[in-house]
């Protein structure tokens, strides 16, 4: 199991949640394991890390964190699998996804299976408060990916770019530390201080992922340079370099619908230089270091600390 | 709402499930309301008179059963998105399927949506034991579905045909029931009667269906006849009517690939007046029975004899 080396202090826990999966799926017929094992594998392990580490933060055995760890990890292969039918992507942690190997109905199922799997891990905490928060998320995630699909808006502003991440990706973190949380018996104040750096370090890491489409490489990230862009997402590089950008600029061509290789190549780099890269990348480490800050409520042990270098991971990382 | 009779006598509960499912709707952004009334509205209600009847069975009060019919409602309707989108269906309850009015991606987005808030429903249940059934149920219902696409048979046994219409249809009957009944304080063999209930009267209900989409007509349907057999979906009927079947009958010439709508209207002729469906029908019927004898374990009142009636009418029905 590949890790970023800041989780590596985590990785029995992590490997035990890994196996919680495989076990998982080995009670579904033979032939779906092998293909959904292909979606499942190779990810970051985030969500389920930021499980681990909240639960240690108030707790000295993780064992009552698996089953929510494995939960999270499900819910975002889950959202994943549609995210790449709805977006026709053909490749996803480096590998084909699954509706280019499986008929397109039947990634479908497989990311409403995982769902429901998800479901009843979630259900045998037997934890209604957690359980709510588990249902409120799927509805953001979908609200937010819905309201982008139904509404086409040529350029959105800075706050619909915002409020679209938020949505899309800080909601399962903000979730993931706030069920933690929950779950292990936390204070009130440290229930919401948990939910603010999930949902702060969320922004940070949505963020670097938008800029990583411009400047990473298709070995790093898994997927080929400039995929969102080609897809006429705007993001915020985008939307920092228009701000400054003239009327016939490269960008705005392809995002008028000229998407072949030259102008898509033309527009990264004018991205890349016009320092929209730098500017996106202040914001992230705004959203870090207050993901940070959040942490003050809370005790400052070694899980605690580990949370906190996660926040620094997040903005330096290149893939 | 136009209701079949046998349900008029809670035509108020009912309408308060639709209100708490409008209001719960109310709460997505102004665009998607409409578009998701559109998939929720002109159902038979089936699954929440299941809730609203075994609540009553027990309690004379309907209050604590709206959010769980309510929640029961939109896991269908998710799943008929879904299905929709997967078998490229064009007409559902005699409208234009989801995906034709929004792009098919919404429509996935919009399935899962209504599974994130038919859980958020369920958590404010607070029980544990019916997230759990929740759970499974949502399983149940993919890995039947998943296990159908991927694993493309000729011609499946009549166990498999069983096995299928289970996992899609009986298990969220029988959920229904089951749930409504824990919700209720029902004892354990209550329960479990009314979990038998729910899945017999699905199983009935279901093969009916497949009955009527080769007898019934498209009014009453509110899609065309021999929809799902001209899909190559094969049936109780046909199953029946291939047991007796010569090689050169007209069904296998249509299952084989011929399926213009000359072929197609001879195959339905040929099963029509072959005895198959009359064939289906005794197994239909004997669910039905089978159902019924379930609520002996039950107290006798009016709620418990409706039940009763319901499993009459699924045989009966028309549409």
């Amino acid at each position: 199991m590949k890790l970023i080396p800041s989780l590596e202090p985590i990785r029995p826990q992590l490997e035990r949640v890994e196996g919680l999966l495989c076990e998982t799926l080995a009670e579904v017929e033979e032939s779906l394991i092998s293909v959904l094992r292909h979606s499942l594998g190779g990810g970051k392990r985030l969500r389920p890390a930021l499980v681990i580490l909240t639960g240690q933060v108030f707790a000295s055995s993780s064992e009552p964190f698996y089953s929510l760890a494995a939960a999270v990890d499900m819910l975002h292969t889950a959202t994943l699998i549609h995210d790449d039918l709805l977006d026709e992507a053909p490749l996803r942690r480096g590998r084909e996804t699954l509706h280019r190997v499986w008929p397109p109905g039947a990634a479908i199922l497989a990311g409403d299976y995982l769902l429901g799997q998800a479901i009843s891990l979630i259900a045998e905490l037997g934890h209604p408060r957690i359980f709510k928060v588990f249902g409120e998320t799927i509805c953001a995630l979908c609200a937010g990916e819905i309201g982008r699909m139904i509404v086409a808006e040529a350029e959105p502003s800075r706050e619909e770019y915002h409020r679209s991440i938020e949505a899309k990706t800080a909601s399962l973190l903000a979730a993931s530390t706030e069920m933690a949380a929950i779950l292990a018996g936390a204070g009130e104040l440290q229930i919401a201080a948990l939910r603010r750096f999930g949902r702060e370090f969320g922004m940070a890491f949505q963020i670097v992922d938008d800029v990583l489409d411009f400047i990473g490489d298709e070995a790093q990230l898994g997927k080929p340079a400039g995929s969102d862009f080609r897809q006429g997402l705007i993001t915020l590089p985008i939307l920092c370099h228009l701000e400054r950008a003239k009327d016939d600029d490269p960008v705005r061509t392809v995002l008028s619908g000229q998407r072949d290789e030259e102008h898509v190549r033309v527009a990264i780099e004018a991205v890349r230089s016009s320092g929209a890269i730098e500017a996106s990348l202040v914001e992230a480490r705004a959203y870090a270091r207050r993901s940070q800050e959040a942490l003050a409520a809370l005790p400052d042990n070694a899980s605690c600390q580990m949370l906190c270098s996660l926040a620094e991971y997040v903005v330096e990382r290149k893939r």
